[in-house]
């Protein structure tokens, strides 16, 4: 799938079937996720695949998007490795980057995914259910799936909101 | 370009031919920023395409990156709009996306690009050179041109230290 193609039509999946993610997918979705940019190439994320379902309930048991983890093949959770940051906005634009070639990367797969952030009011939660310390600091977490369906309707502001001034 | 290409071949370039970058480009390159993820679908991007000599000479006075501004056919200030804003973390991680689907598009059009952070120490200095008021946040300037060269080689970390674990 062209880069620009897979920018204008990735949406967030929130409904998936039941065929599983392999794998290889996971890998290639994560090693995405990896070359991102990062500020002096730090490449504070870290990465947790939760496929069990017992582990997933647990994290779907800490978000108003229960449902969504529940459904998803994968959930990956990511994380930002404090003793590799250095700037806070940076950093965590740099995840927000990582976070972008994940979900361009499942689309280009022909897989669906969403970035949940609202998970990140039970943060703490989220670490201990995971046995990872507060080294690691929760960013988001991707349900990755087969999409239930396609082509669904997004928007986005005019480029005269958006564009200030040209000079 | 393939979407999983322009992810791993991505470079940042810092060296450009004085070839132009067209208007046709610069939107192209906007409406593929505008078209990430943000939280609440919020949209806090903001762009000044700074093109005139002069506004590049002024910017590019404001980091140690001089002549990589100098050199570029144009500068793209992008800003995060407070009075969007919802959540810091969320906010520039989505502001993190939105550069990358910028660069990934610079990258898929034939162009190269890279990413400036270091400028934010001095971003007061670009609003008053903007003449954009405090409700603009400096995220990064991104420096477009027609790439000197290509192939550049980068590194990343390996999976064994970036996947925590599976569960």
């Amino acid at each position: 799938m062209d880069v620009l193609e897979a920018i204008y039509t990735r949406r967030s999946v929130r409904d998936f079937t039941c065929e599983l993610v392999t794998p290889e997918q996971v890998q290639e979705i994560l090693r995405a996720g990896s070359w991102a940019p990062s500020g002096l190439n730090n490449q504070p994320w870290r990465f947790v695949v939760v496929r069990s379902e017992g582990k997933r309930r647990e994290l779907a048991g800490l978000t108003k998007y229960r449902r969504i983890i529940e459904g998803a093949s994968v959930a990956i959770a990511v994380f930002c490795d404090r003793e590799a940051m250095y700037n806070d906005t940076k950093d965590h634009q740099g995840m927000g980057a990582c976070l972008q070639n994940m979900l361009l990367a499942s689309h280009g797969l022909g897989l669906g995914a969403v970035w949940l952030g609202e998970i990140l009011n039970r943060s703490a939660e989220v670490n201990v259910a995971l046995e990872l310390p507060t080294r690691y600091e929760l960013m988001a977490v991707l349900a990755v799936g087969h999409p239930a369906s396609r082509n669904q309707r997004s928007k986005r502001k005019g480029m005269e909101e958006l564009l200030l001034k040209e000079c």
